[in-house]
């Protein structure tokens, strides 16, 4: 059997069904996030930009739009209608004048951890979904598979954020009674 | 430790970082999937339309919103427009009038049969991403997992028909050096 044509029917095949799980999975995760932050008035990539520059001090409008899959352009035109609700300052630094920095005004702060002390496990179908596969094997599945392909097309930098922001977050992070409080005070 | 507690910060991290990974995913298929059918004038829905219709014998616009994860209103307006270009037709069952059934024309078949020929293995950046898993382990992997959470929130409809798309898919075409052709004449 010749090679090549063997890889195309295997690769439209694999393509075609990694596109349906991607489309369906993204597209319930979509529809709870933005339940879980519409009384916020907030959309997920205004989430987004709030979450990532929570977590990562000094974060540009380009790590912004690397980190959180957005065009840059849409990373800058959301940032700047959290900016208009004083929920984030523009800053430059001196040395690097192309890029624009923002940072969360404690508003911001607080707004964005009032979402997170608002969230339910119920919140994602994809949560109760995985549940039965934690109850099987004690753990929730860690998408090794996942993260490699992530790796392939985002590069190392996308990974290192990525793992860093779940890191932070969990050590960021207490809880009590089913609520999370910042352990780092919000200045 | 209180198991409420353990719950929320488990689960707020379980599932962020799988609205982080499903968001990159599917961002990255939606742009291949475009640049793939571009050149036949349609978008991702009118394709998945076509490709519905081609493989699901008597599909109705229901079928197309539920298999396609869209909108009743998205699969009708985009049939609509793939109807006026006379790739489909509209049908009524005698016995059922309440829904739209929809049949590819014969230019329908050629259309969405000269997307699959142009199909190229370097289309999709998660294929590619995937490929060392094959190498490494003989076979691309089944998300099962990813699989289980699917059929937790769709349902076992729409992992029959997910299921049976591929299947079909595998079993109306054939290949002969890259290119696939269908095994039954397009009539």
């Amino acid at each position: 059997m010749d090679q090549s044509s063997f890889s195309t029917k295997q690769s439209i095949l694999f393509s075609h069904k990694f596109a349906q799980i991607t489309k369906a999975l993204w597209k319930s995760v979509e529809k709870d996030w933005q339940q879980w932050i519409k009384p916020y008035n907030l959309n997920i990539n205004e989430h987004q930009i709030l979450w990532i520059a929570y977590h990562m001090e000094g974060a540009s409008i380009s790590d912004i739009a690397k980190f959180g899959v957005m065009h840059v352009s849409t990373a800058f035109n959301f940032s700047k209608k959290l900016e208009e609700r004083e929920l984030l300052t523009f800053s430059k630094k001196t040395n690097d004048k192309r890029n624009t920095y923002i940072e969360l005004t404690p508003e911001g702060d607080k707004l964005l951890l009032a979402t997170i002390e608002a969230y339910n496990p119920d919140t994602y179908s994809v949560y109760n979904g995985a549940l039965p596969i934690k109850e099987l094997y004690g753990k929730f599945p860690d998408f090794s598979e996942l993260t490699t392909i992530l790796r392939h097309i985002y590069g190392e930098d996308f990974m290192e954020i990525f793992e860093k922001s779940l890191f932070t977050f969990d050590e960021e992070f207490t809880e009590e009674n089913g609520t999370l409080t910042p352990v780092k005070p919000s200045e």
